[in-house]
């Protein structure tokens, strides 16, 4: 198949990785007679600098028009005091309302030879495989009245989280969906006692359950859940929730895999070109030292290569890299807590390479 | 001293737990000769039920009127349903309004022989002393508008994330002095990459910094906060967020501990009488069988004691207790996981009666 990939490197560590994922989709392309055609244009700082704004008019357009976007991360604490539109997160939310993707893909799966590196004893964690679905482009994060006035008493300041039915559907239809297609149960999380918004969620989602009839729904509120994520991560299949509970629960949830660095995530719309992107950050501090974990953003292509491009077989070639390289024992430093001693340590460039040679 | 406190039992196990506090209370009175004088009021469910109103207004004028309010816990499935203004939160909501108690604090304590009730491992655990400063009444709990509004494509809805910079100083002030009292680290969480209130709140929060010298002021995300919590919990000393995000994360860093039925909470206002609770809910699923841990409401009668009438020595002998029972080994059934085999499994009111001696 013949497929155009817009790679967007973004900041810190973010040029790093994307490379090591590009060079990956080239040996997939050239394995399975596949033809990738890859453009890169600039988001967030580094697009700042160069161009003035975070998402250039041209960036937009690249990805409306690819058949997927690869994406490395963006940000770092030379933007943090610019106001929002001078913000490199603001190009990243933008494109991902560009491209209406409204649905954030996060799997949670420990690795089991480096279930060590958990904060959490093994007995919880071992085994813990979960998918939380977040909303991305509805809520606090884009609801409007927003911003500050200032009275004579000082500033008052709003945000608005919003959403509309279809919104609240969309998402919680295909929640239902890869439920049917995993362990049948799901799990939406709102703040039903305290919020409208979360009362209409949960009514939508009481109503759509008649439709899914093999799916266990549940409902549960946020705190509850921040607790049950640590508690007994085991419990959990899919998860389905709104933006910001979605931003808050999916990194704690990212954090008790102990591998951060592995983690991808795929946001995705109704049609159009799906976003592929490690859910580590930008990592300024280690960026351009040649120590970045690129398996994150590998799998991430993995990702792309099964959500946009429907190559289920050469996901799972990589993913079954990536899978082999680890339990060979190599380890990028972010992973070397788990096996201190016989840990083979290396860089992005051998790491990246290793994966390339086990597919 | 002579005082007057109000009792607001609650649903669930509420009842039970406070009547172990007002009787541990007793003792202390006793002990130290003080007055105090207890007086009861529905709240919650059980209002609704008896009075057909969550908070009824001689509930609200009784706290008003005393020296500070010892509440057990609200809610429960029953009445899980209900529109909002016969929910049993929304009268714990009014409460807190009407006191004005704009600060929860939640100490974040680990006790070394429970440790290993913690879904953690030890060695990221133990040490574990934080103290989570939630704002608590403003953000999204109290924002206008709110509510629905159906039209032709379906519901809308919205809720209204909403701060003044008087809020937000007042609740930064807390912060700044209680971490002048503690190891004089203070974490500003909030979501300033995103969100117009988090910005203002920072700025805020930097301003302030200059008047606090000795604290060293550091901000960090939500998403980051929550990933922070579970990595290495030690490194936060104070930490203060706005409404929502607290209720997160303080339920997130009390499941850390292992023994959320140990863990108190205070909410003040600048004058006028605190409210004290336990963290944990009203666990209907318990109510009745007389297992439910009353240490949490033991310890919140404590900083009753501290806070709102300035008995620092009783409330140590009380928290002394607490740990004096614990270390000789007695435990609810909630606390077993931590010394399978060697416990000492007793029931509500065995614990709270060897607190009471032990005091
Ligand atoms: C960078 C930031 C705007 C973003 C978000 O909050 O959505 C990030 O935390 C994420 O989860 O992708
Ligand atoms: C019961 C509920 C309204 C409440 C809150 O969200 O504030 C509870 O979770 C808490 O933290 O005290």
């Amino acid at each position: 198949m013949h497929a155009k990939i817009a790679v967007l490197p973004g900041d810190g560590i973010g040029p790093e990785v994307t490379t090591e994922a590009v060079a990956l989709l080239d040996v997939v392309a050239h394995l399975y007679n596949h033809q990738f055609e890859f453009e890169t244009a600039p988001i967030g700082g580094n697009a700042i600098d160069s161009t003035g704004t975070p998402l250039p008019e041209m960036t937009l357009t690249l990805a409306k028009q690819s058949d997927g976007v690869l994406l490395g991360a963006v940000g770092g604490p030379r933007w943090d005091k610019e106001p929002a539109h001078r913000r490199p997160e603001t190009g990243l939310l933008a494109l991902r309302k560009g491209l209406d993707v409204f649905a954030n893909l996060r799997p949670i799966q420990v690795f089991s030879n480096l279930v060590d590196a958990s904060p959490l004893k093994r007995e919880i964690v071992d085994g813990v495989d979960m998918l939380i679905v977040r909303e991305l482009t509805g809520g606090l994060y884009f609801g409007r009245p927003r911003g500050r006035t200032e009275g004579p008493d000082g500033i008052d300041v709003v945000d608005t989280l919003q959403y509309s039915e279809r919104e609240i559907r969309r998402i919680l239809k295909l929640g239902f969906e890869i439920a049917e297609k995993r362990r049948r149960s799901l799990t939406s999380v709102d703040k039903a006692n305290v919020l409208e918004s979360s009362r209409v969620w949960r009514e939508v989602a009481e109503a759509m359950a008649q439709d899914y009839p093999k799916v266990k729904l549940s409902h549960q509120l946020v705190d509850s859940a921040a607790m049950q994520i640590v508690r007994d991560p085991k419990r959990f299949d899919v998860v389905v929730t709104e933006n910001l509970f979605g931003d808050i629960l999916s990194d704690e949830a990212a954090v008790i895999t102990g591998s951060i660095g592995l983690l991808p995530s795929a946001s995705l719309g109704a049609d159009g070109p799906g976003i592929y992107e490690p859910i580590h950050g930008s990592a300024p501090d280690i960026a351009g030292q040649g120590v970045a974990n690129p398996l994150a953003t590998m799998l991430s292509a993995a990702m792309l290569l099964r959500h946009s491009l429907g190559l289920e077989q050469e996901a799972q070639v990589v993913e079954d890299g990536v899978r082999r390289v680890l339990e060979e024992g190599a380890r990028t430093p972010d992973l070397t807590g788990s096996s201190i001693g016989k840990a083979d340590v290396i860089g992005t460039e051998e790491m990246a390479k290793r994966v390339r040679e086990a597919v």
